[in-house]
This record gives C-alpha cells, sequence and structure tokens, in this order.
C-alpha cells in the first residue's frame, strides 16, 4: 500500500469559501472551514470525563492519553489538527486520506461478499488509493468512524469514547455540511413530492438507515392520500360508525403494511444493503462466557450461548405485564377522577380541579417511563446481545409495551369501559353522593351526572389533532428557540462576568467555523428510532380508532407532509450530523405495525359494532345495547377475515414479480455464471456442453444398424402375433 | 467429450446373478436380469395407444416412429435391447453410459451451481468418464431420467408419452431392485427405531422427495411418544375433556409442527437440497403467451403473467367454496337421515335402513370427490401453471378443502349441531311423528328419542382407530391380494382358452426377469401426495378431537410404526419404482398442518368448555348449557393463546443455533472466500490488509513529532484555562 504523507493537511488550499452568503433561512450557520482544518470526524478530548477520579487527573495522565490518542491515529495514518473547545477540553479534527478509505472500503467489500452481500466480488483499490466518483459522502464517513471506533480484530482502533484507554475521549462526531443542509431544506420547502432520486441523496449523504426513514415516511405519506380522500367522503356522506369506511379503513391498513414489505426490500436490493443485517459487529459491551471458534468464519470469538439469551428474555415478559398493570392502574385512577371532576363533581375550585388529573397524567406517566426506560435499559443490557441490532430491537420492543399503552390507554378506557357502563354510575349516584359528603363534606349533585357521549370523539380529536401539533413544535421548533435563548443568556451573562474565553481567542479566519462546531458538540444525537415511535404511534391511532373520527388520515396526510420536511430541518438545525450505517428493513417497527394493524381488526369491528346504532332507549344515549355474544362473534369473524385477508394480500405481493428483486437474482446469476467460468480449466466447457455432439465410427454406425434391426425385428414378432390375436377374437 | 460404444453391452459379464435365493417373505420376485438385460429404464412402446385413429396404425407407422425413438436413443449416447413385452407391445430397456451420466451430472452441478444450491463450484467430470464411488443410484436415475424426458433445451430427449412424435410410447419406469427391497423390508421389520443412516439409504435409492416423506412419518412418529403417554394418563387418571389434556395436547401440536420446519431445512441443507424449489424444469403442457428473456437467466422462455395466474386461482375459491357447501349439505341430509333412522325411527325394516346412511356416503361422497377431481384438475390446468411444483400446490389445496370436509364434517356435525341442538328435537316431536305418518304411513315413537351422548366418542373411535385399519388393509395388502388372484385367474384363464403367449417365449434365461419386468409395468405409480395426505388427515383428527378420546394418539402411534413399514412394502409389493426428484420442503402439506393446529385451538377449546361439565339437569344430558358468550370468549381468548404460544415457539427455535444450518453457511462462507482470493490478480491481497503496515521515513517521522508537540501545546492552553476557572470560582 502506498504511504502518503499524514497529519498535515496542505494549508495552502484556496480557503475562500470560508465565508459564503448567509444561509436562506438565516438559522444555518454555514461558515465553511478554511481547507486545513477539513476533516471528516471531531473528536472531543474532554479532561472533565466523570469516569476519572479528580486525584488522577494530574496533567501528566492528561497529556500521556492524549499523545496516546494522536500516536494512535497518526500510526493509523489519520491527519489531525488541534483546537481548543471550551477550558479542559479540545477538539481533534480528524481527516483520512483517499488511501486509507480506499483500503477499508475494500475491507468492507470483501466482509459484504463474504457474507453473500455484494453480488460482485470486490474490485481492487487502485494502488494511488484514488476513490471513484461515485464514492459517497456517507460510505466515506461510515468507513472512517468504523476504523476509528471497530475492535481491533475488526480492523478498527477500538477508540470507545468513556472507557478504557480513551476515558477522556467524550465523542467522535462529524460536522454537518451546512452547504447540503440548505440546499436539501431548501429544495424540499419548495417540492410538492419527493421522489426516489430525492431518497438516493440521503443515502449519499447520511446512509442507508437515514434514507430508509425518510423512505418509510414518504412512502406511508403517499399511502394515507387514499384512506385521506375516503374519510373526507365518509365525513360528509357517511353515518358514523359507518362500516363501510371501516372495512375500507382497516382493508387498507392491511395492503400498507404488506406493500411496504415488499417496498423495503426493493430498497435494500437497489441500495445494495439486502442481507446486511446478518452482518454485525460485535457490541463493545457484549461479554461471552467463552471462546470459541466462529461457525461460520472460522475466526476464534467471543461466545454466549443463545438459549440462555432467550431465557433472559422471556423474563421481560412478566416485567413488562407488571409494568404494564400499573400504568393502567394509574390511567384508570386517573381517569375515574377525571370522569369525577368533570361530570359529577359539583363543589368549590371546580375549574381549578379540572385540570388535575391531566397535571397529574403529565407529571406521573413520564416519571413512570422514566422509571421503566432504567429498568428495561439494564434488563436488555443483562441479556447480553452480542450486535447493536438485536440490542436495538429488543429494547424497541420493550419500550413499545409502554408507548403503546401511553398512547392508547385513555381510548380504551372511554371506549370499553366509560361510554359501555358508564350509565351504572347513574343508579350509584345517592351513594357517590353520600360518600363524598362524609369525605370531603361536599354533595355531588347526583342529577348532574350524565354520560358525555362526544367523549371519545373529543378524545381522540385531541390526540391525533393537537397533541400532533403540540408535538411537531416540542419536537423541531422547541429545541432550536430553547438553544438560541440559552446562547442569548449566555452571552449576556459573559458580558456581565467578563468574558472568559477571551484567553484563547480563536484565529480570526477559523472563528466563525469553531464556533458552529462548538454548536454542534452541544446538539443532541438523531435518534431515528424516536421519528419512527412517533409515526407507528401515529399509524396506531388510524389503525385502532379512525372509525371514531374520519377525518383523521386527512390529519396525519397534512401533519406527515409537514413531518417530511419538520424531520429534515431536525437533522440539519437540532442533531449532529448521524453518522451513517447500513439498515435494509425498519425491522422492529415492522412488527408492531402489522401489531397494531391485526389489533385495528379488532377495536374497529367492535366500535362499528358497539357505536353505530343509537340505542332506542332515549334516555339512555350510547348505553351499549348490542349484547355480549353478538360482539364477540363479530369481533372473531372480523378478525379472521383480516387474518384471511392478510393472506391473500402477502399471496398476491409474493405472486407478482418485482423487476428489482429480479435484477438482483440476475446479477447474481451472472455472477456465478462468471465465477464458474473463470474457475473452468478448459475453453467454455459449459458452451461445449450444449451440443452433445459424440464422435461415432462408421464400425459404430454399422453396429447400431444391426442393433435397430434386430430390435425392428422383435416388434414385428409383438405385432404380427397382436394381429393374429385380433383375427381369433 | 469421449466417445465410449454405446447400443451393445458386453454379454459376457458373469450372469450368475440371475437366479437368486427367494425372497424371505416369498413375496417379491427377486429375478435378476441376464447382465445384458440390465438397463436404468425400460420404455414401454406399445401399439395400442388411444391416441392414433386406427386406420393411422400401419406397420410402416408403427416401424418409423420405432426407428425414430431408436435412432434418438442411440445419437443420444443410449445402449438399449428390445423384449417383446404382450401382443403389439415392446420393451426397450435403456442403458445409459457412465460417461453419458457423469455429463448429465456436471450440467446438472452447474445449474445448481448457477441458482446457488451448491456451495461449492461444479467438479469437471474426469475424461473417461467415470462415476465416484459416492455416486448414487437415485442421483443416477433422475439424471438419465431427466435426459430422456426433459424438453430439448433443457439437454433431454423431450420424450413425452402418449405426445407428439411420442404417441407410443406408453410409458418410462424404472425397475426395482428387488436385493435392496428385500434387505430393506428386512432391515425395518427387525428395527425398531429408524435413524438418519436409514434415511439416507432411501434417499440414495429413491431420491430426496421419497425419502422426505419417510423422514416426516419418522419424525411424526417419534414425536407421538409424547402426547401417546400423556393421553394414556389422561385417559385413566382424568375427567373426560379434561382442559389440561386438551392445553398439553395443542401446545405439542404447536411444537411439532415449528420444529418439522427447522427438521426440513436441516434435512435439505443436509442432502444439498436447500434452494430446489426454485429450480424446476417447465411442465410440458405450460404454454406462455409470449416469449421473453428470462428475467434471471436471460434465456428466452414462455412467459405467461403471474398476475392473470392469481386471477385464476381466485375464482378457485368460490368454486371450492360450492363444492364444500354441497358436500357439507350432502353431509348434513345423511346426517339427519342417520339420526332419524337410528333413534327416532321405530318402523319396519329398521334392521336393514340402518345401514342406509353409511351406504349413501360410501356411494355419494366418493361419486362427489371423482366429480370435484375432475373440475380441480382442469382449474388446476387453466391456471397455466409454469412448473410441477406449483401445479402440485395448487393441486393438493384444491383437494385439501374436500378431504377436510369428508374427513371431519361428521364430527363436526355431531360436536357442534347433534349434541347442542338434539334436545330440539324432542319437543317437537309429535309434529315429527305426524308428519311422517302423513308420508310413510308409519308412526315414530316419540318417546324413543334421547341424544346419544356417547355418539361423537363412538364416531370418534371410529375414524381413529377402526377406520385406520382398514385402511392399512386397502392401501397395503388388497392391491397385493388383488393382484394375486388377477394372476392366478388370468393363468387359469389361459389354461381353458389355450396359452396364447407360446408364440413369442422368451428366451430361459430371461424368462423369470421378464416376467418380473410384465408384472412391474402394472403397477401404479407410488404417490408420495396420498401418504402424506392420511398422515396429514390422521394428524387433524389428534389436533382437532384428541380430547374427546385421549387414546388416539396411542392408536396413532402404533398406526404409523407399521404405517412407516407398510409404507415401505407397499412401494416394494404394490408400485412402480418412484422416479427420484428432489424436494427441500413437504410444501403445501405443512401449511395445512398450521391450519389444522389453529383450527384445533378452536375446537378443543370449545370442546372442553362444552362437555366438560355434566349439566345439572339431569333430564337433559349433554345439553350444552355454556352461554354462548362464555364459548366465544373461551375460543377467543385460546385462538391468541395459541397465536403467542406459536410464535413464542417459533421465536425460540429461531434464536436456537442449528449445527447444520451453521455448517451450511460455513461452506458458503469458505466458497466465498476461496472464489475472492482465485479473483485477486496479486498474491493474498486480504492477509496482506490485515496489518496495515504504513512505511514511514524519519522525516515525516519528525513532522509527527511536530505536529503532536504542538497539539500538546494546544491541550495545555485549555488546561491551564481551565485551572484558572476553577480557581476563580
Amino acid at each position: 500500500m502506498t504511504s502518503d504523507k499524514p497529519v498535515v493537511a496542505s494549508e495552502n488550499t484556496s480557503s475562500t469559501a470560508a465565508f459564503v452568503t448567509p444561509s436562506p433561512a438565516g438559522l444555518i450557520n454555514d461558515a465553511l472551514p478554511p481547507a486545513y482544518l477539513e476533516c471528516d470526524l471531531v473528536i472531543v478530548f474532554d479532561t472533565e470525563s466523570s469516569n476519572v477520579p479528580n486525584e488522577e487527573k494530574t496533567t501528566e495522565a492528561i497529556e500521556d492519553a492524549f499523545r496516546f490518542l494522536l500516536a494512535e491515529l497518526v500510526n493509523a495514518g489519520f491527519c489531525f489538527k488541534v483546537r481548543v473547545n471550551k477550558p479542559g477540553s479540545v477538539f481533534i479534527f480528524v481527516k483520512a486520506s483517499d488511501a486509507i478509505v480506499s483500503i477499508a472500503s475494500y475491507r468492507s467489500q470483501i466482509k459484504d461478499w463474504l457474507y453473500g452481500i455484494r453480488t460482485s466480488a470486490p474490485v481492487v483499490p487502485a494502488s494511488q488509493g484514488t476513490l471513484g466518483d461515485d464514492f459517497t459522502t456517507a460510505e466515506r464517513l461510515r468507513l472512517v468512524h468504523d476504523r476509528l471506533t471497530n475492535a481491533p480484530k475488526d480492523h478498527g482502533l477500538g477508540i470507545t469514547p468513556g472507557q478504557g484507554d480513551w476515558v477522556f475521549v467524550k465523542s467522535i462526531f462529524a460536522l454537518h455540511d451546512p452547504q447540503f443542509n440548505v440546499a436539501w431544506i431548501k429544495r424540499w420547502s419548495t417540492k410538492w413530492v419527493l421522489d426516489d432520486a430525492e431518497l438516493d441523496i440521503i443515502k449519499n449523504t447520511f446512509g442507508e438507515k437515514i434514507a430508509l426513514y425518510f423512505a418509510f415516511l414518504q412512502y406511508y405519506f403517499a399511502r394515507l392520500l387514499f384512506p385521506t380522500v375516503v374519510g373526507v367522503v365518509a365525513f360528509f356522506f357517511l353515518p358514523p360508525y359507518s362500516p363501510i369506511f371501516a372495512i375500507i379503513s382497516c382493508l387498507w391498513c392491511c395492503v400498507f403494511v404488506e406493500s411496504w414489505k415488499h417496498r423495503e426490500v426493493e430498497l435494500a436490493v437497489k441500495w445494495g444493503v439486502k442481507g446486511c443485517s446478518g452482518l454485525d459487529t460485535h457490541r463493545a459491551t457484549f461479554k461471552g462466557e467463552s471462546e470459541r471458534e466462529d461457525p461460520i468464519t472460522g475466526a476464534v470469538v467471543q461466545y454466549y450461548p443463545s438459549w440462555k439469551r432467550v431465557i433472559k428474555q422471556f423474563t421481560a415478559i412478566p416485567t413488562a405485564l407488571t409494568a404494564g398493570m400499573m400504568l393502567m392502574g394509574v390511567q384508570a385512577i386517573v381517569f375515574a377522577i377525571e370522569i369525577f371532576l368533570s361530570e359529577i363533581y359539583d363543589g368549590p375550585l371546580k375549574q381549578y380541579l379540572v385540570f388535575l388529573p391531566t397535571a397529574l397524567l403529565a407529571t406521573l406517566v413520564p416519571t413512570f417511563t422514566a422509571f421503566y426506560n432504567i429498568i428495561a435499559t439494564s434488563m436488555t443490557d443483562w441479556e447480553n446481545h452480542a450486535t447493536e441490532r438485536t440490542y436495538e430491537t429488543a429494547m424497541t420492543q420493550k419500550m413499545f409495551v409502554l408507548n403503546f399503552l401511553t398512547s392508547y390507554m385513555g381510548l380504551f378506557l372511554s371506549s370499553y369501559v366509560y361510554l359501555p357502563f358508564g350509565h351504572l354510575i347513574a343508579p350509584n349516584m345517592d351513594f357517590i353522593s353520600a360518600t363524598m359528603q362524609r369525605f370531603i363534606g361536599e354533595k355531588a349533585s347526583a342529577k348532574n351526572f350524565t354520560i358525555n357521549t362526544l367523549r371519545l370523539r373529543q378524545q381522540y380529536i385531541y390526540f391525533t389533532a393537537t397533541a400532533q401539533l403540540v408535538n411537531f413544535f416540542v419536537e423541531t421548533l422547541l429545541p432550536y428557540i430553547q438553544r438560541r435563548a440559552f446562547k442569548e443568556a449566555k452571552k449576556l451573562q459573559e458580558k456581565v462576568t467578563g468574558a472568559c474565553t477571551e484567553a484563547f481567542k480563536d484565529d480570526e479566519v477559523e472563528s466563525p467555523f469553531l464556533a458552529r462546531v462548538r454548536a454542534e458538540v452541544d446538539f443532541p444525537d438523531y435518534e431515528v428510532g424516536e421519528d419512527y415511535r412517533e409515526m407507528v404511534v401515529q399509524f396506531g391511532y388510524l389503525s385502532l380508532f379512525a372509525t371514531v373520527w374520519p377525518l383523521a388520515p386527512l390529519i396525519s396526510f397534512i401533519n406527515n407532509w409537514v413531518e417530511l420536511r419538520g424531520d429534515a430541518v431536525k437533522i440539519c438545525l437540532d442533531t449532529k450530523r448521524p453518522i451513517p450505517s447500513k439498515a435494509e428493513t425498519i425491522g422492529p417497527w415492522l412488527n408492531n405495525l402489522i401489531f397494531l394493524t391485526w389489533l385495528g381488526s379488532l377495536t374497529t369491528s367492535s366500535l362499528v359494532s358497539m357505536y353505530r346504532l343509537s340505542p332506542t332507549d332515549p334516555d339512555c344515549p350510547y348505553l351499549v345495547s348490542t349484547r355480549p355474544w353478538v360482539l364477540l362473534a363479530i369481533v372473531l369473524l372480523s378478525e379472521h377475515v383480516y387474518f384471511a385477508g392478510r393472506y391473500l394480500i402477502g399471496y398476491i405481493y409474493d405472486a407478482l414479480d418485482s423487476t428489482v428483486v429480479q435484477n438482483y437474482q440476475r446479477q447474481k446469476y451472472l455472477n456465478r455464471q462468471q465465477t464458474l467460468k473463470r474457475s473452468l480449466p478448459e475453453a467454455e466447457p459449459i458452451e461445449t456442453l450444449e451440443h452433445d455432439e459424440i464422435v461415432v465410427t462408421e464400425e459404430e454406425r454399422d453396429e447400431w444398424r444391426a442393433a435397430i434391426a434386430e430390435a425392428v425385428v422383435t416388434l414385428k414378432t409383438s405385432l404380427v402375433k397382436n394381429e393374429t390375436d385380433k383375427k381369433e377374437e
């Protein structure tokens, strides 16, 4: 391999780009670095690490760690530049030469090939180590990040922030490309429809995992058009809880989920990541019980028996159930208080007390979630997952139980407890009233209680419309406003206390760029799982309760148009640049979508059969008059129609040919053919075999003729006999 | 390729084996051919073909067709011998040279490789065309059969019996290997447990498809031990319709089906047929709408759009429903007649009339089945399947609907109509009595009617015990006895009419062998689907109704021990030797097993909840007192527990490592590694890359040192500032 000069990037490249025109929105700090500070990744070296006792933080120890880190980088062929971040903390700007990236790329290609992800054999890099024009930023970033963080046996430097030799390494992050970001937001805010080319751009810049999220969101958004139109029609022309709308809605959910499965595969094939789930690097914290040969590669690896992990995973079921029960209990109590306060209670302070339930939920649920999160994390850690992918899946599924309950519990209580059984309260009003008087000295006005028949719809509108709007604000705009305000406050404070950062004043050329780096280092990481969660929960509102208010798809449709752009803005403004990684599937979220579609077949049918017909007794509005066994039979039927439908839809999708997948198989086939040809010793024996030329001598030909003649005699014998037999008859 | 002498096999090989000791049972004709008649396949050339009008059957036309066939064989390098079968019909004994087989094998290996079934590249055959010792009989037979019957573009002669140029070819079949068969039956009839080695022997002799059936049967038999033991315990110690036994039984069904899925994959991997489902030759009758390039191989192929086939397949649903309804109607009417005659009617001829329902079913059901078979066949033909595999699947699924109804309908009627609603008849007895009198002049004795509470169990015992025994007899022994009797009758007849076969008396050495060939040509083909059907229907009795009579698993366990041997005997004595073919899965039968397990979760739970508790009113035995909504709720719950259980069991099986599959992946991996190494231009660059040696000059080393020193200065600046800050605080 070539040894190109590391360490010092040439400083004489034109640095005219350092100051460009301000971004259109004025929101993005688009200061570009001078050429000598251009880098792939930034390592934050921070002496304030809490992992080290203060007495061990001697200047020598810090300097040794710093020197060790730099030496490792240099030995691996990286260039670096160091700049002060803030007191006790420096940035190390790390840049890999093309030669290093091309070696890493080759290695990655080999791995892909060995695991059958690539269809064609890897291309040996040119000796100059130049990268082709089609080499993407995402690929480069991923490879450089892997090179720094992978374990040594996976060809990395093994830099794990905060651990072992790297206690002073706070984080490794990538800098945004402001020019790209500005162009991206500009383009998306003026485009109505996002095509596949846009997805490819995201893939090339942020990697397949992020691109897959945007692909999912875009696909979901586009498919929402159908229920939106149907929903609007249903809202204006069909009676409430219309079975027609319910059936169409359920069917749509089914088709959407099944078709996404195929879309996902097509994208994975197109992006060349089909099969990448099987190729995961080990988690740094994975601890094997013993060492053994990897059954596939033959390398010595840490081994932890999977049956132990399965048993551990099963203990999660009672835990999740307990937590779920507790949360359900909390929600049920709050719900009861709410009903009591809003519809029975009529004492003093009523105007303030009605906010009590909301306040209770707003404090209890996040506390509970945070607590559960701690338990779930420690349980998932304990399960000792070997790869990030299985860890993420296990964690996602544990958290989804809670998401599910917090999102839909209120609606379930309204639909299946309050509305059907609420009328049982009225006859007991005297008792309730008396009890109240004994405890709080106030009387509930017994006449007050009527079931709020609109409650379910009001609640649903709140969840699908109001809450989404609030959520969008909290998620996208609030962090930005917060940061701005915080910055102003800090500036003000510094003015008051006397700016202490004067001590290491930045170079004037570097200053705007360093300001941007200091801003970005404080951004949180982008969590794509959070965005999936949001969309899946939204899908759940549609699949479970769309029949309550047919305009919900419309609201989601509009929301997702904004969400697509909002998430782009969020990545650009509010989070660190995501480190690219590969993904071929939305993984656990797909299972959750299937689960919600299935549950939707139960809730939709039961809601329709319970609330479609206003009961005949006008004194008892929305009292559910459907008999239990009829309701159960309808639900049972609906569920089985759903199963049959899903099976059929899946069958149809499988039967139809996908050009993308066929092309992939064709590539595989051609590649196998090529491999075969290369492995054959002689010239093209496959083609030779096509003809079956057998060289025959004249002598052999005579032998054949004799044999055939003899055979014909035998035949004739049998024929003659046959004729004789027939005549005899 | 070498040109080895075809046509005349040397006749001087020792033919001492022509007469061996008679087989132990005396049932198998074990006459071996003289060496010059040893062959791979026998083609029956029969001039009695009904496809040709009699006036065209001139001796010339027949002779031409015969010569053409022989010439084709000779040109393809086969040896042949012709012997008279009977008047108007001859046998052509066809033998392929090792050279031909080795070329065919190589070609087959190439195809396997191109479709990714083989993990290692094909081995070019030695120029002498000798076959290795590990070359199996099954492989040889399959290749020779393919060579004869495949379409020319699939490297075959395209001999399709009864069609086109081959109207006089009646069949192509393989001869049994009596020595193998005798040894096989001897071995199995003395062995209690059949191990994997036995399966390998079957695979090597009859091919993967037959071996997979025996593997399934053996696996099913072995797994039945558990429910057998539990069932016996339940029978003696638990009350009838015990929920405990019901739950264990359902769970076992689930575990069995899920574990078979894995067993199947393991066998496919072990036998090297994993993925072979994707490699099917076209059906001879498949007609494309247009020609186009195969999207994978690039060859020009007939094309028929899959969406059209899917639409056609959907029309099968109403057809199957209609047929099902009709059959249900027939069975319901017969059932009503049966109840009427056995439990209400008391008029004359009662002792004969009670057999009427059985007689009706025995005539109506087979007629109906035959009729439905015709419809199903023509529908499946119309669907225009491209491959045998999809055709078979489509046909199997259509027939399974009917199998299901004929097998279980009676039990369903008893469980869900007769027993729960039978009591409704009693109050209407006067009306029934009066109606009867009007029509047939006889009075039904109103007091006679009581529900036969034991009916369900009686019926079930009949289906699982009696019917299986009868079935075994009909399937295995009857054909043999029939043939024996027929043969004796024929001999007798020939003696009376004066033996007319004298005209072409066989050579004395060949005579016993030719007698065997003449016997085997009349054997029916072995239909493995029939045997699967039988086992799956039996599994259905267990999964659906085992709770009715817990001894059913015991009966099936015993039955299957015999069945395993019986099927071996059947193949040896009653059917033609099956032409080997590949199979990696039991295919549609697996889906049927899953379906029956699911349905079992519904029936078992409902039967238990309906019949577990004897009702309190003694006048009304087995009247179902469970309230409908309780019943529905229990069924709903049970079904969902089943779904959850299946998911979990599947999850566990997927999580556990399978050594066989891992080895397969390892082979793939190693092979890819080898391919890669071979494709690399330089010597082992993968290994070179492992070390990342970067050659560094002294000058560069100085530069590094300077850069690190500079960086340390920057770090120190920040540290000093940090200290200052802290002191100020």
